[in-house]
């Protein structure tokens, strides 16, 4: 059995740490410097604040200040931040963590670079870490799950990505079980591209129903086909990113399947409706209690990308048509109609 | 505007002749043997008995008996028979047709050769018409599209394939609508085949959702982590099949999004559940109201034609776990433990 320390007590993280515990393994919970109250209650009461089922009693949790202690004999690190931790995560965990323990981010999301051009978290860090001296390599889990899914048991199948081939197997180990399975790559650029993509294209696909809905005037029709020619749509553009990127297929197809769920359920599936109901970004926000989204960051960098590489000659924006228009629904704030002819294609 | 004689009156072919009406060409709707009552019907009230929106003026109904008058003069004519009319259509129809009207094939499905390889229904009818010393190509329709979301004006991207660009060309101005998005391509059993074997993959999709729900004993839970880990494995699968065919990536991609349709909604959904929960076929299909499935058609002979190409070393069994599984369940009734093992990968 191993012992895993998770950084960041948020949903995610409660539900790995919930999969690792049922295995036996001894884990160890630590919060962000924002989350001691969290902390408090976990210990308190012995579940989440914001999760139905109770902790298994062989997870233990540490306020920040103390996560050193947490983290003393660990097999491994789990980064269960956000996207808005990805720096705090940085300076104040991985510079000053024992360079012997190997660090698993299950943080989804990608940062741009001062070209535009986007790397993922891991690749952030260990450029980061380098230039400060340290040699790091990070793993990171992606792949289509909610956490209350897998809390309640349900089957979910993430990849694990990185380096070395002995520590891949040591964390699918601790962490696989009988309905958590675990694939393994070394093409974390693909896979964490993919995974993070899929948030801007699931908004494409709920604005245009959350449009359509508006159309309708409360007929209620499923909308069954709009919704896949937006989604033929966004996996044939998320490939083209892909292909940029020399994605492995399995990754692409791993963001195709999260582009299924989170196109299905999730926060941005409601968030994309609000939109394409007519509401802006902010008005969208809000009525969804003041949530942060990820996708928003998503949509803005991943144009911002294609934009240069485009000046670039490596790209043809025309072949983004559904980006661009999310985009556009988030720069004006108005689901105009979505560009339905330039989804069509004539291979003569 | 184009005369436009449509074979079929089921609800697609409806479906079809009203888009094609509302643009002001004129339709002509001929039905099977066994639609003399319906052609009455429609005669009779201006409106499919299934279907909720009356016809557009401009469309005339033939009994059988009649079809030749029907397509006196027609630019085109469409077959929309379901995969059990697909003899009748060869032998009563395209046998005795002017060779000069273009015919297209709005029918999803594929036929198995003697040595167990799979053909598209338009190379199907052309080698049978070949055989009988009658030269004629074939076009075909496919995409997302459910009936009622095109009569309902929900937007719709589909896909016509054939070898000659003036036909195709002249047959996407006669239908292509404000709302009804056409693409053409020259890769039909590409096409095809995809359209055609994501009804044995959206099962998979449901009958793991079914299972899920059985298990679940009523706690209704959404079950998006399962559902994705098998959509996932669904597109891998699809993939695999169409790259034996050499199909062109546009042509897979709207399989996938066909996929995505048709594991949301349509009768493969309801029926894939019915069985995930336990029923067997006979009453699944029974519960359903006597319908008939291409999709258990469909599973059937594509799970023969992989044991033929592995038997042949061109595939290995063991790449379609799922396939495996969906004609498993099929065969034996019981819908069993996913091998959900068997979608995990490592790339190392």
């Amino acid at each position: 059995m191993a012992i895993i320390t998770i950084i960041g007590i948020g949903q995610y993280g409660s539900a790995l740490a919930c999969v690792a515990a049922e295995k036996g393994n001894e884990i160890r919970m630590a919060g962000s410097p924002v989350d001691d109250e969290i902390v408090d209650a976990c210990r308190k009461t012995g579940r989440h604040p914001k999760v139905d089922v109770p902790y298994p009693e062989n997870v233990k949790f540490y306020h920040c200040r103390d996560w050193e202690k947490a983290v003393e004999g660990a097999d491994f690190l789990i980064g269960a931040v956000n996207s808005f931790g990805v720096d705090w995560f940085l300076n104040d965990i991985l510079m000053k963590l024992d360079p012997s323990v190997p660090v698993l981010s299950a943080a989804k999301g990608l940062m741009e670079k001062r070209d535009g051009t986007l790397i993922s978290y891991p690749s952030y860090w260990e450029s980061k870490l380098a230039k400060a001296g340290i040699k790091r390599d990070i793993y990171a889990l992606g792949g289509p799950g909610t956490a209350e899914g897998i809390i309640n048991h349900d089957h979910t199948h993430v990849t694990i990505c990185g380096k070395d081939n002995a520590i891949l197997k040591m964390m699918k180990n601790a962490l696989q079980a009988s309905w958590y399975h675990i694939s393994l790559t070394h093409d974390a650029e693909g896979l964490e591209t993919a995974v993070a993509i899929k948030n801007a294209y699931a908004l494409g696909v709920a604005i245009a129903l959350g449009r359509a809905h508006r159309l309708d005037k409360g007929a209620e029709q499923p909308h069954f086909n709009s919704q896949a020619a937006v989604f033929y749509q966004a996996a044939k553009e998320m490939l083209r990113v892909l292909e940029l990127e020399h994605a492995e297929l399995d990754s692409a197809l791993v963001g195709i399947g999260d582009l299924y769920v989170t196109s299905m359920g999730a926060r941005t599936r409601k968030f994309g409706l609000l939109l394409g109901e007519g509401k802006t970004c902010e008005e969208a926000q809000e009525l969804l209690g003041g949530i942060t989204l990820e996708s928003l960051v998503v949509v803005r960098r991943l144009s911002h990308a294609m934009t240069v590489k485009a000046r670039q000659g490596k790209v043809n924006l025309s072949d983004f048509p559904l980006l661009q228009y999310v985009m556009s629904v988030l720069e004006t704030g108005k689901a105009n109609a979505l560009p339905w002819r330039r989804f069509t294609y004539e291979n003569l």
